[in-house]
Parts: structure tokens; sequence; C-alpha cells
């Protein structure tokens, strides 16, 4: 029904299901398993996630990272609990207020330069506590890799953390696109979640090949027992749990969520090679993940959508945002390349 | 991984994904496709649904039934509205107050005999309109068929429906078991959802064989412009959502969806035929459905259950409830029942 | 503006204010006081509460009853608790949906026979701890004196806190007339609050004479953290809390609140007395607060309201209720009486 | 109990109640009136504000400013509204979340130099219609007068309300301080509510002189019904409502009102001219209603708060705030700046 050798740079949810993924789903498929999470798949994937984060690591796999985001933060801070974020996070501008709707969270959101908090920028709006006036600044949230294709170290995560503990507020991950930050950072995954500090984790399947599904991860133990609860409550609790969890096993047992992202991440390096320097283009965000954003001449990303898609970034200041996949190839990147070189030529 | 040999009664949501809907999964990979429904699976469905249930219907696919219903019932009221439903509701009992909590919403809840409401129960909470001291009853909740297995006919949904509508009064209809009613009406299923007065539809696929995937769609044309931005905020938007809707076109466009409706329901009739008139056990809903409802000997639950997944009902009464699926076959039915009969006999 | 002198039986919400409230209002006007509660009226209230309800008592002025039950139902409960009540409680049916909405509570609402709940009625909904599909029931609210005129003894209260805080859930008391059971049980307020394991309680105000004003009382210690964020975000922060403060004292140090409530207490029984077996009049609870409930003839309500007001209760059997005041007279009572002799003799 | 001849420049909420409101709380007491705003003095004030605003103008008298904000917000958006505010705003600030928590409402706030939004500045956060992902921009919320003291003209306010409706949008307007902006202003105060093209007003009492109380009032017809239910689910319908609706009687019938607003205007004048060019001193905001914004050298604003009250405004920069009130009296000003000037001099 539909063109499957058509690839553009739009997002990495514009891809579809990773083969290996998919065969997954199948051998999962078949007989009767008891729903709602007590299947043999999720049971598994529950110790592969300790493997990896540690014994105290408790998993709950959801439907969306929307989902995912928001039944975190409930499981960090109590009723009166603000979240102090990057003003460009997907939690402040892409959920349509579900965290506040849904959630009854307040975000502190604070400008930054490249979509990542440092304590002092944290400290804009971490205070107040005590005074019922203001909401609590009880939680910070992280998105790694960011919204705009940068990356925190282990060393940021756990200063952040750090900052943030000795505050007394908890620490939320973000990790829609953990597996492109594990796979650049070259490091365990540990480093820079559980060891740094982070407190809760939302773990994307979705973006590196998934059909569907997300992981909200609990490293602190405290907060699983009110993700049981939350995730039933916030709609997020699928009842054939197996299929999100033999999908998840299929990217983790074997590497693939490291290689799709390394994959990705090396896509969108290749793209930053070939167009920079040229004419017209100024990137920038530096490429630590799998997106370059760039500010192209006037006319020219209108003339290049009719060839591939992709999106706006900041359309005040004519910036784009172009995204690699686990399937982008290199000649989707030489010929997405090649194409504007054209159009930056007329 | 699992024995997919193995199937009970426990639950329709216990079996996996019917062949032919993972065949379209596999066959609607690869290629980039724009997200969030702008693709051409979702386009498609949109047109498939119009041909079932009329050209003003509007589709929205989501990820679960508890969000369908959350989303459809917000999509109805205002902020102030209360939606009368059955005591036994998925809604009042299996969603962990999520409609109250996440949707707003009060609800009026009526003790019934057999899950099904008429105008009369109905009118028992549908009252206090213009006092602002009571949540204002302006909406109805049908589940169809019922969570005891029961089936509103088309002439019963009219007449809820017009009585509704008379009061001002919208009406949703849940419909996660919706198939099994239109195999076991043998009728069009307009007319007990558009034609009968449905302004939405919870279009259930999930228990019908999906790997995942509910429907929510909009019969009367003002609900729709709400449904698009409740979704998101609701965290019901899939990205991939060429998925949810190429899983639906894969039910609905060879019947599959009636197919295996019709085939779990024969399976809950022969379930009944072989139990029926066993001395001590008592049938205590007429099955019209893909459940059969039973009160059984002291003891006789637990020792079956050594052998057969299935849940108790109502404990207090020793009633336990047993589900087909579109994958119960015959045999499983047979030795089901003479298990049964075996353990009577001890 | 209006005749001073009319006084009727709707409601004990229909009164004015106790002339030694409104000279309590004059008394701590003039000057300025910190606001929202770190004003010297506020602060002498907090030691007051202390004296009547323990040491470890913390106050909460707010506005209103609504208010204070959404506020203190929070303080017990996480976001996914439940709430058991009676079906006739306040919160379920008089709040248009506020604890569900605002609160984000689900209430399992109880049918009683008399507006009390009893340790077996409560158990009718409180199970199902650890699935989390059901609400979770944590919390058990009472309400003292019953929206019936029913009142729980110490022994009562005790009983039930007991077997709530065996299953692990909290106790809140809505004490909207708690005055009218501490002047009707004539033993000291603790026995039946603090002493009798009541985790939160609702001091009503409004209607024993106060011109606006309730006051949370934390009865558990670890409340107290909660309530004083909730009441902010919950909109029942007072700027010039010392006005609420200072009615709560004039009603509590010296009595008052005891003396209106027994008085109002005594104009029901007055009222009771005279109409009890009056042919046609069936009374239809007993009468241990101020107000009294009875069935009449076809007709007779109606013409009686015609010269004095009072409520419906529930039409289906005509049933009425007639509510007492701190400011009802016996002349009002033996004139009410007297027309309805009349009214019955038609 | 306290020393009523005490009096600072922390708020305008520190000071009591105006002698001829409390003689109008008097004169409403006795005898027996429908509650919950049928009575007589609230079917007055409704003249009285049509009077005001015009004969579409629908009166909702509530207990608080956060809960007159919440309540008028939610009246104007569907429940994916969002709302674009000054970042100063006291919804955004000083509520904790309420109108995220309990009103369901993302707020988009802008940066600004005075308190004061421009049809420009928000534009910043008025885009994205259509686009379910964003919060949808429904609604504009001004303060008049500002948190900084600042005031909109009804040239100002009118071409916000133009350039909102223009764009779907509907225009708030919390005036908490509306009495110091009329008095301010000199004109009508429909001039820059009613005819301007506000939407929703919140009219502030317990700032100017009530002992509490504010009202919401619906200028635009449709948002009348909404806000009925609304004001009870949201926890602000009072019971004993004629003493809300006699207090803003006894402001309004007179224009006690304008006389209270004027004079703490004054006052804030007589405090700048006594101040301005002092050595040390610079004031930060234009003093356009009751308030006067300054930053003082190191030391010098904990030295006079030794001997009057006050708050700081942005400490980072060493900023004060100083608000009078109605009863603010010269000589408490020139005390007050003459204190000043002996701090300055130290």
């Amino acid at each position: 029904m539909h063109d499957p050798t058509v690839r553009g740079f739009a997002s990495d949810n514009y891809s579809g299901v990773h083969p290996e993924v998919l065969a997954a789903l199948a051998a999962a498929n078949g007989g009767h398993q008891v729903s709602y999470g007590e299947d043999e798949y999720t049971e598994r994937l529950s110790d592969v996630m300790k493997g990896l984060f540690g014994a105290s690591a408790e998993s709950f796999p959801v439907f969306n990272g929307t989902g995912a985001n928001v039944v975190s933060l409930q499981s960090l801070v109590p009723r009166w609990g603000a979240v102090v974020c990057a003003t460009t996070a997907h939690i402040n501008v892409d959920e349509n207020g579900a965290p506040e709707r849904v959630g009854g969270l307040k975000l502190l959101a604070v400008p930054t330069e490249d979509g990542k908090l440092t304590p002092e920028l944290i400290d804009r709006e971490a205070w107040g506590w005590g005074d019922e006036h203001r909401a609590q600044p009880l939680a910070v949230s992280l998105t790694q890799t960011t919204e705009l294709g940068t990356r925190y170290t282990a060393e940021e995560v756990t200063a952040i953390a750090e900052h943030a503990h000795s505050l007394g507020m908890k620490v939320h991950m973000d990790g829609a696109r953990l597996a492109n930050a594990a796979a650049g950072l070259g490091s365990d995954v540990r480093a820079f979640t559980s060891d740094a500090g982070i407190d809760v984790l939302t773990f994307g399947g979705t973006k590196n090949g998934l059909l569907f599904g997300e992981c909200v991860v609990a490293l602190a133990p405290e907060t699983a027992h009110a993700l049981k609860y939350l995730r039933k409550m916030d709609m997020q609790l699928a009842s054939k749990m197996r299929f999100i969890s033999a999908q998840f096993l299929a990217l983790l047992e074997g590497g693939l969520w490291l290689r799709s992202a390394a994959h990705a991440n090396a896509m969108a390096q290749r793209l930053r090679s070939a167009v920079e320097g040229l004419d017209g283009v100024e990137l920038t965000q530096p490429t630590e993940s799998n997106g370059v954003f760039a500010i192209l001449p006037d006319g020219v990303a209108d003339r290049l959508r009719e060839r591939f898609r992709f999106y706006d970034w900041d359309p005040a200041r004519r910036e784009v945002r172009w995204m690699c996949s686990f399937d982008t190839s290199e000649d989707d990147v030489d010929r997405f390349a090649a194409a504007l070189r054209e159009e930056l030529g007329r």
C-alpha cells in the first residue's frame, strides 16, 4: 500500500520496525500469556533491565513517550511538585500540556543554549521551598539526548543529580533517544543513568526501531510502588504486554539497540560532514546524536522539501532539523546532501 | 520462550495476534511514513470506517481501551459533566479511576441485573440539571457487549439513545467487544451504533486479535474536533500510527473481525451447551457473546484452575467467568468441559 | 435590604452570623496583620485547636466545606487512592464531583440505612489492594453528624478507625456539623475524633454561626506537611486569614460552638416532639442532631412551603428535611408545627 | 489581641476591612436568606455589575483571587487550551500551579519589561493552532494593574483584545487591583474592560478593603453558563453568599471602591515623590498604581525592615516592593520615607 523505498529526514519515528524486532513479535505470538505484564517476556525483560541498570531497577513497559514521561514524573513528586526542565524539553512543548493536565505538574522551564541544563541553570528555578505560593521545585527532568541533538556526559549528569539531590530534588531522564546517547558516549549506560544518580528513566524504544513501546525504569527503589498504579491510571498499561517486552528483548539482548543507534548517529555525522562549510549553511548545534540542525538561505528549505521530508525547527531564523534513523542509508545521506548542494546553487 | 500451545479461558486478551494481522504489520513495514496519523494506512482506515458507520464518522486510533474510553467521554461532556453507567462498567471498576482522575468525570453508577442499562435505570441518576451542586448528568455510557457477556439489541440501544438525547445527554458505547455484538446480532453494525444514535464509539481491536490498538469513532460530527486534541493530551497518540491502522485494515477489510468474533461467540455457546445442566453448575447470565458466567460448587473452581486459567467473577457467591477468544479451539472447549465434569464428580 | 425576622427550616446555612462572631470580626479589624496565616489570631487558633484535639493537632483554616473535604482527602491518599464513603455523603452527591475532578479521587460509595458506615459496610468496597486495575481503597470518609441527622458514637468511630487502620486505610471525618455531634454526645470532642483514631478532620464553622470558614485539622502528624501546600493549590488559602481565625476563636474560646449547636439540636427535638405521631407524618430517621426527616401526605409539603422554606429530601417518597439553626427560636418551631398540623388537617 | 495602629508596606492584603464594609456585613446579618447566591444581596449585586459593565454582564462572587482566576480561565478555553500570560503574572508564579493542576491549563509565559503584554509579545506564544502536539493558545490573561504596579490604558487593552480575538483567542483580565486601575485611569471602567473586549473579568475586592471576596464577571455572554458549574466544582461557591455580595455593594454603590483605590494610589505617589532622587535609590517601574518598586543599596532593606514590613521583589538585584493600601496614611508614608533617608545615610 505504500512505497517502502521512500525515506526522508523528518523524524526517527517516520521509520518502521527493525526486521529483528518484527521477527521477535512473530516469535512471541501464539498461545495464551497472562495479560498486563505477568507474562514470561516481561519477566525476562525485568531481568535484562536489572542487568543493564542494576539489581534494584524495576521496569514498567508503557505505550509511548508522553505517557512514559508523565508517569515517571508523577512517581517522583507529590501533588504540589514542580519540575525544572529546559524550555525546549519535549514535556514542555510537544505533549499538549499532558504533564500539567494529566500529571498535575507545574513545569519550571529554563532557557538554554543547547537544550542542556546545568546546575547553574537549574538554580534559576530551584528556589522557594517552603513557600506554599510557589509550586515546589522537587524534580529536574533531563532529555538524553536532547531535543537539539546534544548529549550530556556522565560527568554532567552526575553533577546535575548531585546538585538536585542536595536540594532535595529528584531527577528524571527522558531517554526517548537514550540509545543514541549510549552509542555516542561509548560507555556503559549505567555511567550516565543509575550510577549518575538518575531516579527514574524513560527508556525509549519507538524511535530506535520498535513498532511501539517505551519502558519506564525505576532506579530509585522507592518509586516503583507508585509506578505500578500510575501506569494503569494514566492509561499506559498494555494488556498484551508480552509484545512490548518481546520487542525490547530483541533490542537489548543482542545489542541491537546500540548498533541501530550508532548507525543513526553515524548517518548524522556523515550528513554533517557533507554539508558543513557549504556556502549559506550554518550548523547551529553540535551533532552528538542522530540529528543535524542548520540554518539555510531563504527558500532553500522549501525547495529541498519537495524532494525529501524534514521539519522546520525555528522558522523565525530559517532553522531546520534533519533526523537520521536506524534505516537511513549512506546513499540516502549522499543523495540528500547532493540535493542540498543543488538547491544552494540555484 | 513460551509454550504456544497453551490456551485457557481467562481473558480474550491472553491470546496473541491473529496471523492475518501479524502479516499486515509486516506488510506495512519498511520505508518512512508520516507519523501521528498522516500516513496512508490511517487515511484508508478513515475511509473504511466511514464505509462501516457512515460518511460523517471520524476515526481516531488509540492505544488501549481505558484510553479510548476516557478520550471518548471527555469529548462528550464539559468539565462539569457526569456519566451514567452500570456499576459493572469497565470504566467504573477496572480503570483505576482514570475517568475521574484523568478525565475529570464523575460517574453515576446504577446497579443492573445483567450489565445492561435501560431508560428506566438511567433515570435513577439522570436528574438534577441546572443544580450546580450535582455533577451534571450529560452522558450515558453503554458497554457492548457488556462485561457480563450480555448484548444490547439495536432496538434497545435506539431506545436508550432517544431517551438520553431527549434529556440533553450524549451516548458513548464502549465497544471493546463490539465485534462480538455485531457477529452475534447478525445485523449491520450501523443498526446498533450510528443509526441507533450513538455519539461516540470505542471500537475494540485488542480483544479481537490485534497486537494492540482500539479506535475511537466520532459518530456525532461535533465531537471530532475535540478528539484530535484530547487524544494527544491523554497520551493516546501513537507516533507510528500506520501500524495500528494496518491492523484494523486487516481486521475490517476482509471481514476477519466478524469471523473471529463469531468463532469466539460459538466457542462460548459450545462451552455453555457442554456444561448447562451439569449438577452443581448454575449459569448466571445468558451467553450472548464470548463469555460464560457460572456458579460452581465449593472448591471446584480452584481445582479446575490448576489445569486451565480463568478468573473468579464474584468470589462471594463462587461465580466464575470463562472467556473464549479468536483462537479458542473446539478441542480446548471439549477438554475444559471434560475437566469440569471430572472435578464436579469428585 | 432584607427582612431579618424571617427564618425557615431550609438549611443551617440560610442563617447569618452569630452576634458574638460578628463582634469578633470587628475586634480583629484595624491595622496590618501578616497575610496567609502568619497573624496573631491564627497562631492563637492553633493553640486552641491543640487544646481541643491534642498537642499534635495542626490547623488549616479554609474557606468552605467542599474545599476542606477535598484538601483533607488529598492529604490522606496518594494519586491512585480511593475513598470509601456512604452514598449519601456530601462529598459524593453535593460537591459537583470536586473530589474526583479537583482531588483526583475515586469515591467508592456504599448504600446505608441512616448515612452511617460500619466496618461491615466499609468491607463491601475495601478490597482489591495490590490490583492496579482497581482504584486503591486507602481512606474512609465519615460525616459527623451525617447528612441524615444521625450521629456516630465514640465507640462506633473507634471501631471504624481501628478496622480501617488494620486494613492500611486512613480515616477522614467531614465535621461540617461536628459541633452538633459534640453537643449531642455530651462528651469531650476528642473521644470521637483524635482519641478515636481520626486522621484528618474537617471542623465546620459556617453551619454553626460563622460568616464563612471551616478548619482542616490534621490529627495524624504526617498529614500536616501536605496540607500546607494542598490548601494553596486547591484555592483555599485566605489572604486575610485573621478573620477566619478570629471567628473560630469566638466560637471556641467561650464554648459558643457547643451552646449554639446544643440549641439547634434542642430545636430539632422540639420539632420532632411536636410532629411525632401526627396522622400522616412518618419520621424516617432518628433525630440526633439539628435536622428532622419526615414523609408527608401528598401535597402537604408544597402547601406548607408557601409559609416556611424547607427542602425535599427524597421526592420519590415525599420525604422532606427540616433543619434548625443557632437562631431558630422556640416560637419558630411552634408556629411551624402548628402550620403543619393545619395543612395535615385540610 | 493585636495592635491596630501598626501598618506597613508589605501588601494590600495585610490591611483589614474598611469600616463601611464592616458596617454592611452587620446590616446584612439577621434572619434567613437563601444560600448559594439566591439571596437579595446577590441579586442586587448582579444589577449593580450590569450597571458597571453592561447589561449582558453576569456576576459570580467567589472566595479568593486564585479561585477567581482558575474559574475564569476554565470558562474561556476547552480542556486542551493554553493561556498566554506574562512570566510575572500571579497565575504563573503565585498560585502553586492551581491553573495547571486544578484548571488543567497550560500557561505560555512571555517575559516582559513591566508586566504588560502587547500584541507583539503575545505573538511569541500565539501560534501552532491545529497542531495537536502544542497546547492550543486560546486565551490571553492580562493583570490590571500588573504585579509590577503598571497599568494598561484602555487603548492598550483594546488593541490586545482585538488582536487576540482576530486569532480566535479569548481575553481574561485578572483585576485583583482593578479599582486601582479605574481610579488611576480616571475613566469609566467599561473603557478598559467590557468596551475593550475583555471576555471574563476577575474583579478584586480583598485588596481593596473587603474582609474577603472577589467577583468573576462574565462579559462575553457565552461564558456565564460554564461559570455557574465551574464555581461550584472549583470549591469557590460560598453558602452564605449574601455576605460577599453585601460587601461588594458597600464598595460599589457609593463609589467607595474608587475612593479607596485613589487614596492607595495617591499614597504610592507620595512615597515615590519622597524617595525619588535619593542617593542610592533606583525606582524600577513607573508608579501607576498602589505600589513602588525600588533597588536599594546593600543592607538598607534589611535595616529598614526592622521598622516597617515590606517584601523583597527580586533579591538578586536588591529590588524591593512597597505597597500602599486603603488605610495607609500620609503620616505612614512620611515616617517611612524618613526612615529610609535615615538608613541610606548610615
